[in-house]
């Protein structure tokens, strides 16, 4: 039994790329999907309804940061995420495990779970998956994930083997512990760059057997063609008629590659974090709007884009804005950069529809592909 | 000549309170008002829309600030301030001389105007009335102020009647430097507490003839009933058909004293500055929201507001954004401040008109009075 539905409505012709309606306990969900970040029950510096207006019909919220802080229990009393941050539309939470990880000091990892010191107050917390189901549970997302390790790049085949099993054991913890009927339980697959652990591990996960798949441990440091190996033996092994996720990814380039081995939702800090520090994306290109070159330009961020931000101000403006650290220069700036990763997702489902997915790869990366074209 | 028109609709029977139009080339302003400030051409974490939302007709921008950052004549050059920031409504600058003795170090002051080092970069910058004139007419605001000293206080009789004599003088360089007949100059009328002072200080400054007078130099620090004794001549003495502006006024208390004196426009950073700190202006009182009796508080801020962030976030949420430092935080902070202020206005205005100015202001003040009611 499961919340969600997905139904896949056009296939490229050239390469496993699909686009599809996801249909969740709150609205349809297009995909290939970009979901921005709101690590903290917030995407930062925007609200949930310009985010609506941008086009985000989904963002993620992170488990391990909300868990201790304000506390989960405190969101499910205040009505769940949804109500809490006032976002009417679909929360997918993360598991918490690759923040425990990755942010935390003085991890010890046994078989029965993960215990590791708050960076918020240093106190010892023990996370296994069944806490992290149920943390998940008072969060209410409409999709969660299952508590999963995340190896980090370089590791041996025997520590990767070794992790990708105990993942694939606490998977069967959490579907066992999983009961809210309106949320929706990812298998995580690992498995590293070593593709027969990556084919174990898909393999285990979908034995499991899940509504929707993640890829886990990719873009952590790994070169390209490892990424595209591993992404080439999931599109082999999970199942078509479900959602995939790959997840942290990425760059408007890894879009297309993703798409292109099935994926079918993507997350990552990147716009919103690189927009901060005025690093803004646009179809001619990357530009940094602290520049000195846009002192005097009178010219929006990108004479192509529609969004709000372009449509209303200079760069001139928006490099006084982040020189001075105004915060409405990180409001525009974040507001531009999700309108092009929301826009770059829309184009590339056109694209898959139309069976022109090369043309408008073409026109999106030409510039990134050739720095010397930026603006 | 003057391109701005003030016409009185009402009249308090009680005291000297009025409420009144004012008409400028960007839209009308109903009196008395709040200007929000938006320092370095943004009021900080607005757009202009919810500026405009909220109810502001007029913000204020800040020439010293300005001048060095990005500097006048680039935003001349992108087409003056009101294009450069993307609002559409009046805006009001300031001379700079404020800003000149309170923010920068070393200043010399000289009858020709004031030498004082950048707090950018520490160059040697002189300011004169002319200089002054000449950055306001750049930034191209609708009404624009006198180079003034404001002196300190404490401040002798001697010191602050050396001072207002040359504020007087700058007020006529001021006047025959001013060009531009899209802006109104307003002269401003200094004098400390001494009332004898603010007497011949409205008068030489009135005898030059402007638009409109504002009172400089309260809210210094002066004792209540000192800025108080210093209004009853101010209002006296001003033209009664002419619009006066107390600067940097004030708390919502202030609001009343001044408007009862005649005054028609306030500006203060208080409420966008109080609001990053997470104090909180409501009909029930000042609350500060980062405290941890609000940590599980499901209501809005008010319950008697209707701003965006009260229709849609509790207090829970609020804090939560506020204890984390997101962004969000302090827009819904900030936008729920501002709202207070704009509405407290709209609500002395119809105060004047229906002739019920004292319970506007019993409903308005009780809760700030007595501490002990906040919420």
């Amino acid at each position: 039994m499961t919340t969600i539905a997905f139904h896949i409505i056009g296939q490229d012709a050239k390469s496993a790329a699909r686009t599809g309606i996801l249909a969740t306990p709150h609205g349809l969900i297009e995909t290939p999907v970009f979901m921005p970040v709101g690590t903290k029950a917030t995407v930062k510096a925007m609200t949930p309804e310009e985010l609506e207006q941008l086009g985000a019909t989904i963002v993620l919220a992170n488990t391990f940061h909300l868990a201790l802080r304000p506390g989960d229990e405190l969101v499910h009393e205040l009505g769940g995420l949804h109500r809490f941050m006032n976002w009417k539309r679909a929360i997918l939470t993360d598991s918490g495990g690759f923040q425990v990880f990755s942010l935390s000091k003085l991890n010890k990892i046994t078989d029965e779970g993960v215990a590791f010191r708050s960076p918020l107050d240093g106190s010892m917390i023990f996370l296994t998956p069944e806490k992290s189901v149920r943390i998940q549970e008072n969060l209410g997302a409409d999709i969660i994930m299952c508590f999963d390790e995340c190896p980090p790049y370089p590791a041996s085949y025997d520590y990767v083997k070794a992790s990708s099993e105990r993942t694939a054991r606490w998977a069967e913890r959490c579907k066992a512990a999983h009961r809210r009927e309106d949320q929706a339980l990812f298998g995580i697959v690992q498995g590293g760059v070593y593709t027969e652990l990556r084919a174990w591990s898909a393999r285990a996960t979908v034995a499991i057997d899940f509504p929707g798949y993640a890829i886990g441990g990719l873009s952590v440091g790994e070169p390209k063609n490892e990424m595209i190996a591993a992404l080439g033996v999931m599109n082999e092994l999970l199942p078509r008629e479900r959602p995939r996720y790959l997840m942290g990814v990425g760059t408007p380039e890894d879009f297309f590659t993703g798409v292109r081995h099935g994926v079918d939702m993507f997350d990552c800090v990147m716009p919103t974090r690189t927009a901060r520090n005025g690093r803004l994306y646009t179809n001619e290109g990357l530009i940094n709007i602290r520049n000195a070159c846009y002192t005097r330009d009178p010219r929006p961020i990108s004479e192509s884009c529609a969004c709000y931000t372009c449509r209303n101000y200079s760069r001139a403006y928006v490099r006084h804005l982040m020189m001075s650290n105004e915060i409405l220069g990180a409001r525009l700036t974040t507001l531009h950069n999700l309108f092009y990763f929301c826009d770059l997702m829309s184009r590339i489902r056109d694209g898959i529809k139309r069976g022109n997915l090369a043309e408008v790869e073409e026109h999106a990366l030409a510039a990134y592909r050739n720095p010397a074209q930026t603006p």
